[in-house]
């Protein structure tokens, strides 16, 4: 096999595990329930405060799971630093992939950075080097590099960014929190399956209710795009046994009582998730099952991607490196991908939707 | 005078007392600061738990401020249990105006019944028979009654719904949280005048600060909307000695470090406002200075209007009487559009902008 981007001769990438037959729950802080190693590519330089925080979270990372395997991406000083912290005879555990940036103004420096060290990891990816990437970048470019790099699954044009937020009595999957700013009535169903496959999958969620963000629970409550998805919604199968409950409010994201699975577009997922943050930073601290998580599961393209935040801290670099190893154990990417290959094809799948945005 | 609406001769609505000098801030529990008699009429069938939730509301204000008068709009029996609540000595501070519903179809009597009584209480205060108005009922019906009724402020096409959040070192103005679902850049940019005018004038800022809420702060960052926006803000002279300060992020909303007034459309300061008060109930309880108001004040209509929230508990309607008050007392109405009159008129003032809607 030759990688696509390189040319040089590549190893195919590896089959995910087997899914775990009693699969457990991801916890809300992200640790990993189930074994098998990960190798997880990790962007150095994605973030706002990268290497060093990108760097302190891969240590603690590599530290909490011992059948973690980490490929460094980035310069090789940063990767060092990661090296010489860990213990001598855990370092067979990182490996380094250099990534050269060639950057002309300081004005682009970090969207060019994060870009071609994101694109570096993908194709660490596509090399069959490693298993899944974590990146604290801008999103756009790890979504854009991510679905050209690895491709998108049929019928998803638009990929999207699902976080996972602690309710009252389990996981609630929000969904889009930053992929896409403005999508269509279809794009917002197309993310209902996403998301209910992947709270399926992910989260071993049985016949999760899936909720469209709204302003009051009332049929017709909420702007044109919610008002067209809502009925499309209704008359679309959801896989994994989940049941459409129909539209939901804010408190729904936070308590997760009428829904499991909430869908919204990427601007209002993005700044309700950032507003839950600060009001748990208001409130003396996010509650005991945790808080806003600062990182996303990218879902839609072939590949296990997590995004995370840009001004994560090293906690939230671990926990997104732990999330993409929790995914690829549970073999989260192939499994959903097949939930979607078995879904009813309905009129939502041929309704045109935009591109990839490559800015 | 005669009321257009009932042909009857009426009275001339009161002015405004004078701005108090030492104008104290509204404190986030919606206590008034400022004396002076406020005649509120209040829509006793607004409201999911209608009459009952709002009878209890309006007790509680009456009893906690002496000065408050209350004009009950709605069912006689309703009216009733709230006179026979109050002590005999405090009768003559509530006055009653009975409202007919006429509703034929059981789906659409909670509209309908709000719509009826939000509009009596819109005459009510264009008879002189009241100051300020407070309805929990339908956003849309409230927020057009008071547009029709009362009539716009000059170059307001579209009226916003302002609540007030406790931020660290101060009130945080959120607008708008319900009355435009889909604003244009310069609907954003006209509420973005309106928020700087309510912060100097209702909360007593000086040179409030303005923000954007978008997904990153970096220009560019967001949807089409926000990316008009901002350069159009930039432009725009702001009234009270207010400063845009660019685009700001969802933390922002909660901790107030970086703007004093956000500015978002009502689709996502809705659901923002809910998710934040789910938040603090997952966190165990709102900040001692206060949590998510449930009632806010609509800005852009030549009168003292404030919106709770549908599910508004007793504690929330009182709140939102005792806003009323405050503004009333404030003479907010008067003084922001005072204040807006002398701005600066450019270019944005100019564009069209869409009708408010009747639905």
């Amino acid at each position: 096999m030759t990688s696509p981007t390189t040319g040089r001769a590549t190893r195919k990438p590896r089959r995910s595990p087997a899914a775990p037959v009693d699969a457990g729950r991801l916890s809300p802080a992200g640790v990993v329930t189930e074994p098998g190693t990960a190798r997880i590519a990790v962007d150095l330089l994605g973030g706002d405060d990268a290497p060093d925080v990108v760097v302190d979270g891969a240590l603690r990372a590599v530290r909490a799971d011992p059948d973690l395997h980490l490929l460094l991406v980035g310069p090789t000083r940063a990767a060092g630093a990661l090296v010489d912290a860990l213990d001598p005879a855990q370092r067979a555990r990182l490996t380094l992939r250099p990534a050269r940036t060639a950057v002309d103004t300081a004005d682009d420096l970090t969207a060019a950075r994060a870009e071609n060290t994101v694109r570096a990891a993908v194709a660490a990816i596509r090399a069959g080097q490693a298993d899944a990437l974590v990146s604290a970048g801008s999103t756009g470019a790890t979504v854009t590099a991510a679905a050209l790099g690895l491709g998108r699954w049929p019928q998803i044009r638009r990929p999207a960014l699902a976080a996972t937020l602690p309710g009252v009595s389990g996981p609630v999957v929000l969904l889009d929190v930053g992929g896409s700013m403005e999508p269509s009535p279809a794009t917002l169903t197309r993310h209902a399956v996403l998301g209910a496959a992947y709270a399926a999958i992910a989260h071993g969620l049985d016949a999760p209710r899936v909720g469209l963000l709204s302003v009051g629970t009332e049929p017709g409550k909420g702007d044109r795009p919610r008002r067209l998805a809502d009925p499309m919604l209704r008359a679309t199968e959801l896989p994994g046994d989940a049941r459409y409950v129909g539209l939901v409010e804010g408190y729904d994201v936070c308590l997760g009582t009428r829904a499991d699975v909430v869908v919204t577009d990427g601007f209002t997922g993005n700044v309700l998730l950032k507003a839950i943050e600060g009001a748990y930073a208001m409130a003396g601290g996010p509650p005991p099952d945790g808080g806003a998580p600062r990182a996303a599961a990218l879902l839609g393209v072939a590949g296990t991607v997590v995004v995370c935040h840009g001004a994560a801290r090293p906690a939230d670099i671990a926990s997104g490196i732990a999330l993409a190893a929790h995914l690829w154990r549970r073999a989260a990417t192939d499994r959903v991908a097949a939930l979607l290959a078995t879904e009813r094809t309905d009129r939502t799948d041929r309704t045109t939707d935009t591109e990839v945005r490559t800015s």
